[in-house]
């Protein structure tokens, strides 16, 4: 399976493409930039949205839709917002095709053309300010606290499956307050969400910040955002949070009596995070033999394979199996038996470890006689042998053992490629190997292009509640209260 | 509440729209025939969709996602296809907008123009055969058993909340099969998982059958249908199943290696239901008192006012309602606590029965004097006194009860609303009343479009597995072997 597939050291960029393709995750489709997500990457897909899901609902969230389109108008309304998005915009112009009167093929029919073109939702500040408009009359409507699940496109020139695909999956929370404050904290509270499921499901470390004015989201006062660390040392913006300000209430007018029997703008967030994910989970954990998935997000977390040469020792595998089976799926273990005798197991140990299948058990005659199973980790590569009787109690603990394990590992990684760096010549030297740069800078956006267009590198995110220390820019030598991280970036 | 609201016997239409505007399920967006889903009606959403996601994925679905972009190109190769749907196609021109040089808006620019138009998806089958192409080589590869939640756009041009807008909600199942007789197994299979459904989680009664000619999908066979009786004796469309035979492996050249050896065109089928089941389920049950939502779909089964003067009572209350809130909950039944200080119990009261909610609870003072509450069902809108101790108990058959309820109700008035006819002179006078006419009716095209013109009544279905019988078509006086199910419908 492995054979003709790129290592990381030889094309990292190609083991990420070879893996997405052949572990049957993603594929390019016929119009340009638009992938097909295909089931084996939907259904990790789906257990992310599950999980965050249930995380935006216990932080009192609900979930509303939308309409894919949004009035070209209603755009130039917020100024930032459509310089921002406007290059990257699919428009639809018109309602209907006919039949062509010279040829055989379709046209677009010329007698069907909008009065005012519809922009595919990028993002959906302002189709949803327009909404909220008539939701809210007095502080008693507010806060709302709204999220939906949805695709947006925005027209990218380069794509790269999950990582930059014009047409995308994601989620968008939308949040209307009565106060800078109660938005600020909304702001904050959802970028430590997803910290959280980063963490604790995707078993993925990051970094959390504030953006640079550069890099900050096209209408927002304040981007808040998750960054991972990649295994070749560029870092993966993961997901964003942005303080609106009143900036979206002011374009859409959306104002509320206030307690104190004022008229004033509503105070507003929003937070996202993306397909994109995949991307970020799949270059984390990877290796060379493939996929590696954690056990909370894996679509199967224990794969059986029997393994017989005739008919009759398959039966007798087959009994224990199923009671193995059965009490881990009361434990809450997602487990698939491969008894398919149309493939042989050697075929089966690499299907399933380069779909990053957390644990395989394989059972033979032998091990029925020993009342023994053979229990193999992807994440580690090794196997043990283990009594038939403790197989489905240790099973559990060992998913959570390989759940723990990545993200030890994916941590170490991160610190060993976060370093200080103190005089320009040394960013150019460091910014080659990759990591984390943590470096002085004056606070000027002109420093910040400069150092990109050398470099390549870009500022990731200025930490927060982080130590002050007086230091000058590693490239103008101007004073500097704060380090900010560097790097490049996907 | 219910005041300035109209009544189905006044205008059952306009009852319809206000119901799902107050009820806060729906509403007419910015944009021409799109609605926004709001929270509430969304939550009921998600409930059908995670039951129906359930029930494919017990018979072997899966979920995958496909591109929302079609090219124009692709819709050609279908001829029938491209028939139905071309005439309300959303069409994407362009990819860019840019700052207008005469004055202060944005506008399309016209550099960025696209090669070929790509057609926003109306349904899926053009795209997802393309992709399918490159999944199948032989018969190992078959069956392709694929699901897809998405949202699709068709450019209606008379709009209505949920039953008819220009972008919905829905989910496409497209399957990819060996034989004829697999793929017809398959389109049948989910017709009836689809009824299952229907008169399961939405209580809704249903007529299964196959279409006429006339009503098939563009681009079928054969098209299963589901078909409900609605309060104003007008038949809804509830879901479609159908067999597309080998038109799309054709269209797009998917062949297999059969295990003969042979190279064969794949056999298809696809299958949806769309946001347009809200409107089914809203029509079916509710009533001049608001929303009736059954308990199995409802986003809260029991909601608890409690009834106090002053805070030490609320206090004593609250106690009492955790330990019956927590009872429930481990029974699995969703419960809300609606202890704001905000609202009178009169405004809750009035607000969960406009809303549906299956089940309200109420308990003052007194009743905890007298270990009692009241509990009242808004199937029946009766009340009746339940001692403290017994209610966590009697609530889940309750809940029954009412799911039983509301379906026997439903079922009543289809059987009541569904009757013979044998004359023309009859059909006509009885299609006023509303209603399934059970008649006889020649076979042709023609006929069904005169009678259709001159009552605007069409066959609804023509029933599979009934007793045949001779008679005369209703209309043109030809022989008949079978009676069909005539109504109007939305």
């Amino acid at each position: 399976m492995a054979k003709d597939f790129s290592s990381r050291e030889d094309n990292y960029s190609q083991w990420y493409n070879d893996l997405v393709v052949r572990a049957d995750l993603a594929e390019n489709s016929a119009v340009r930039g638009c992938m097909v997500i295909k089931p084996y990457g939907y259904a990790i897909w789906e257990n992310m949205r599950d999980a965050l899901d249930k995380m935006f609902k216990a932080t009192g969230h609900v979930n509303a839709y939308f309409p894919l389109f949004i009035p070209k108008s209603f755009f130039s309304r917020e100024a930032d917002h459509v310089e921002g998005f406007a290059k990257e915009c699919a428009v639809v112009t018109h309602y209907r095709l006919k039949k062509d009167e010279q040829g055989t093929g379709i046209v677009v029919d010329e007698d069907a053309r909008l009065e005012e073109e519809l922009i595919v939702r990028p993002t959906s500040e302002t189709i949803i300010w327009d909404t909220y408009k008539n939701w809210i009359q007095s502080y008693r409507d507010l806060p709302i606290l709204c999220n939906q699940w949805a695709n947006v496109v925005r027209w990218e020139m380069r794509t790269r499956l999950f990582l930059r695909t014009a047409e995308f999956l994601w989620q968008e929370g939308h949040t209307a307050h009565e106060t800078k404050e109660e938005a600020i904290e909304e702001s904050e509270k959802m970028i430590r969400v997803y910290a959280d499921f980063a963490e604790n499901f995707m078993a993925m470390p990051v970094m959390t910040g504030v953006k640079s004015p550069n890099e900050r989201f096209a209408g927002a006062l304040e981007t808040y955002c998750i960054e991972a660390m990649m295994q070749d040392g560029k870092s993966l913006q993961s997901g964003t949070s942005h303080f609106l300000g009143q900036n979206f209430a002011k374009a859409f007018d959306v104002r509320f009596l206030s307690r104190e029997n004022q008229l004033e703008y509503v105070w507003a967030s929003s937070w996202g995070v993306s397909t994109r994910l995949m991307g970020a989970l799949i270059m984390t954990h990877s290796d060379d033999n493939g996929l590696v998935i954690p056990p909370k997000l894996a679509p199967t977390q224990v794969v059986i394979v029997p393994i017989y040469k005739q008919t009759e020792q398959l039966a007798q595998i087959s009994e224990v199996v199923n009671k193995i089976k059965s009490d881990l799926e009361a434990k809450g273990v997602t487990v698939k038996y491969d008894d398919r005798d149309t493939q042989k197991p050697g075929w089966k140990f690499n299907e399933y470890e380069f779909k990053g299948v957390p644990v395989r058990l394989a059972i033979g005659p032998r091990d029925i006689e020993n009342g023994t199973v053979e229990v193999a980790r992807r994440d580690t590569l090794t196997k043990e042998i283990v009594a038939l009787n403790q197989v489905a109690d240790m099973i559990p603990n060992l998913l959570n053992d390989i759940q723990q394990n990545l993200y030890d590992r994916a941590k170490q990684r991160m610190e060993a490629n976060t370093r200080e760096v103190n005089s320009w010549e040394e960013f150019k030297e460091e910014i080659e190997k990759g990591g984390f740069l943590v470096a002085h800078w004056d606070g000027t956006p002109e420093t910040e292009q400069l150092i990109k267009d050398e470099t390549k590198a870009t500022i990731r995110f200025i930490p927060i509640n982080s130590h002050f220390e007086d230091g000058k820019c590693i490239f103008s030598g101007k004073p500097s209260k704060q380090r900010v991280f560097f790097a490049r970036a996907y």
